[in-house]
Parts: structure tokens; sequence; C-alpha cells
């Protein structure tokens, strides 16, 4: 761990909390402002569980990239039309998709990134478009250094360019470099291009009633930590 | 001014400056270690006095783009040739060519910024790569929130396409990104785009023998200030 010089950051899950952000804000938009009275819980699931087959065409090459924030708004179109909501207009669907723009960091996540950062480049490596990563961090006090990503890497992750290219941006090679993330299988992927690797657990990822979210680290992790404080704490910041 | 969302800022002569930098790595490198004696402000002079026309291919579509710490190394070894100085390293070489991730910024240049980031999104639009942009602001402490410019965007300024896809990358109109620079040409062409434009004079950057710097704002300019910091009273920060 002695020769790291950045941490790149996967956001949705490990740096915010996604889940409660999208229910809060549909809870906001479609029951106090439209009065539905929905599951929100359970529509920021059916919305996020849209987003995996969405970037599908897009590894395959049979579809060009398109930024994150596109893909959003197509899956929405699709999870109001599965909910029967027909009233809206492209301008409340283009406000609503902004949602992820304002996803709650888990509590520990600014104080830790404040102390990474003191030591180290801290950055995004996320699926997420360059604006909807800016202005999440503008929302939510996430002091990234440099947005990375799919949008400057034009791949999705797991694709192995995601990860190398993100170091070549950097100019550092692929051991100095962290990928941070509760995702067993993005730090797999991750280590496969010989990137350095550490787990952060978020339990509760999808809820308390769903215990899918992976609680121990995976054999491809060279650190892991039950938050960023203690992770800033093991890398002696 | 009062739509104004982001503010992105030319680098090289308007947050640092590049001719006190350079000259200070030269002395302190190729003289006190390599016993050299040389005026070290014509070197970096000579240096920089490659930089635009190695982007000229580039931007001609004669050559793939390639980022500017490559080019800086190129410009660097003709420099190098020039002088007769024929005894460095490869390795040397190398890093006496990250000085341009060490440029001091001028002394309004972070307290300026961190007044604009209160409000705007602020962000790099240089022809600097991505590793130089981050590592620079690391060293000097710049604030950015997001590193843009040419890597990013995969062209080198003033072609229409860098202001055109640094404004797309955060998903704002031109008019709403506030393109900051001390230099008309730049302004010229980002408001060709639709951007706005902020003009901040930087009479030292070339030096106080030579007075080739712009300082009064050209005819594109929308708002001009003396300083960041006056820049950032102007916007209300």
């Amino acid at each position: 761990m002695q020769n790291i010089k950045a941490l790149i950051f996967d956001v949705f899950g490990t740096v915010v909390d996604w889940r409660r952000g999208i229910a809060g804000e549909a809870e906001a938009f479609l029951g106090q402002e439209k009065g539905l009275s929905l599951d929100w819980e359970e529509f920021a699931d059916a919305w996020r569980a849209k987003y995996q087959p969405a970037m599908e065409p897009i590894r395959r090459g049979e579809r060009p990239f398109t930024k994150l924030d596109v893909l959003h708004r197509e899956n929405l179109v699709e999870v109001l039309a599965d909910y029967g909501i027909t009233s809206l207009t492209d301008a409340e669907i283009d406000r609503f998709n902004t949602a992820w723009h304002r996803l709650p960091p888990w509590p520990d996540s600014v104080p830790g990134l404040l102390r990474l950062k003191t030591k180290f480049i801290i950055g995004t490596q996320s699926n997420g478009n360059i604006a909807l990563m800016v202005n999440m961090a503008k929302n939510g006090g996430l002091p990234w250094d440099v947005i990375l990503g799919s949008e400057v890497v034009q791949a999705y992750k797991p694709q192995p360019e995601a990860y190398q290219r993100a170091c070549e941006a950097l100019m550092l090679p692929p051991e100095q470099v962290l990928m941070t993330a509760a995702h067993n299988n993005d730090l797999a992927a991750a280590k496969a291009q010989g990137m350095s690797t550490a787990f952060v657990a978020r339990p509760l990822e999808f809820g308390t009633k769903n215990r899918k979210a992976d609680i121990e680290p995976g054999p491809h992790v060279d650190i892991s930590a039950w938050s960023f404080t203690e992770l800033a704490e093991k890398l002696g910041c």
C-alpha cells in the first residue's frame, strides 16, 4: 500500500446512498407534488434495476457510447410507463431525472474523503457522466480532485478499458492506483488490470430487507474497511 | 452574468505563472544540480515558444491527439539540443518535464478560486492533460471541481470543439459557462461558440522586460478584472 498515489472510487452505492436518495426524490416529486402513493423504495429499485441492462449494448459495441444521464432518462420513461404514470411533461421528466445529481453521501464519505485528499489524489471512477458527478459533488460536498469514469474513458465498467484508461489519464502505473468500491465484481475487474483494490462494505445499499450487498471482501481485495474514515486511518491519513 | 453556472479557466498564464515556475525549476535542476549557467527566463521562454507550434499538426488533423506532457517532452529534447545540453539521461528528462506539474499559482489564484467555488462550478479548460492539471492542483492547492480541457475533449484550444465539448460535458448551455483567461484570442474563440467570457489581466506573464501580455480586454469580453479575487467580488462571491 505504500506506493499508492491515487484512490479512485465507485460512486453509486459506495460513496452515495442511491436508494434512499431516489426514494426521497420520488416521494417529494411524485408523492407530495403529484399526489401519487407508491412504495418509494420499490420505485427506486425498479429504476435502478434498468441500470446495468441499459449499459450492456454499449459494452457489447452495439450502441455508441451514451452518457448515463441519457440512459437514466430512457429508463425513467420505461419505469413510469410500468407504473402507469403518463401525465408528466418532458420538462418534468428532465427535472426528475436529475435526482441522481443529488444523491446523499453516506455519513462517513465526506469526512473520509477530506482525510484521504490530504495525502492522495482522489477521483471518481463511476459509470456516471461528468455533469452528474460534478453536480453531485457540489450538492453533497464531495471534495474530488478529478472526475474520471465513463465519459472521460468512453467505456463502462467492468470493461477493462475503463480501468486502464483511468490509470493512463493519471499517468500512474495501475498498482499505484487504489480502486475503491463496495462491490467485489468491480474490484475483481480492477485487479485484473493490475490495480490495487480497497473494499468498503455498504451493507444497507439495497435497504434493510434485502441482504444482497457484499459484506465480505472478495479474493482480489488488498485492503478493506467498514467506512471511508477507517480506510483513511488504515492508509495513514 | 446572473445565469452563469460554471467558470472554466485557461491555466498556463491565467492561473499559474509558467515563466517563473519553469525558470525556477531549470535553475534548480540544470543550475544547482548540473552546474550549468544559463539565462533561466530565456530558457523558459525557449521551451514555451515551442508550445503552440507543437499543437498545430494536431489541430490540423495531421497528427492524432497527443497529450501535452508528451509534446512538452519532445519540445524539451529540442530545447536542450539547441542549448547544446546532451548529458541528461532519459529519466532526468522525464523528471524535468514534470516541471509543468509544479507551476506556482499567481498570488490571487487560490483565494479567488476558493471564493468562486462557493457559488459556481470551477474547472480547468486548459491544453494541459489530466495528470498535469491534477498534479499541479495538488502541488499548488488549486481547488478545482472538475478537470476539463484537451484530454477530456480531445481537441486543443482554440479549436471550436474544445469549447463546445467542455460545455456539453457540464451539460450547460454555453452562455451559462464563463470562459476565463488572460488571453483575448482564447476568449474570442470561446465567444464564437456562444460562451460568456471573463478577462483577467496577467501583465507579468511574459516577464518585466517583455510587454506583450494582453492588458486590456478585447471586444468579445463580457466582464474583466485585475485578479481572481476581484472577479469573485464582481460575481457576488
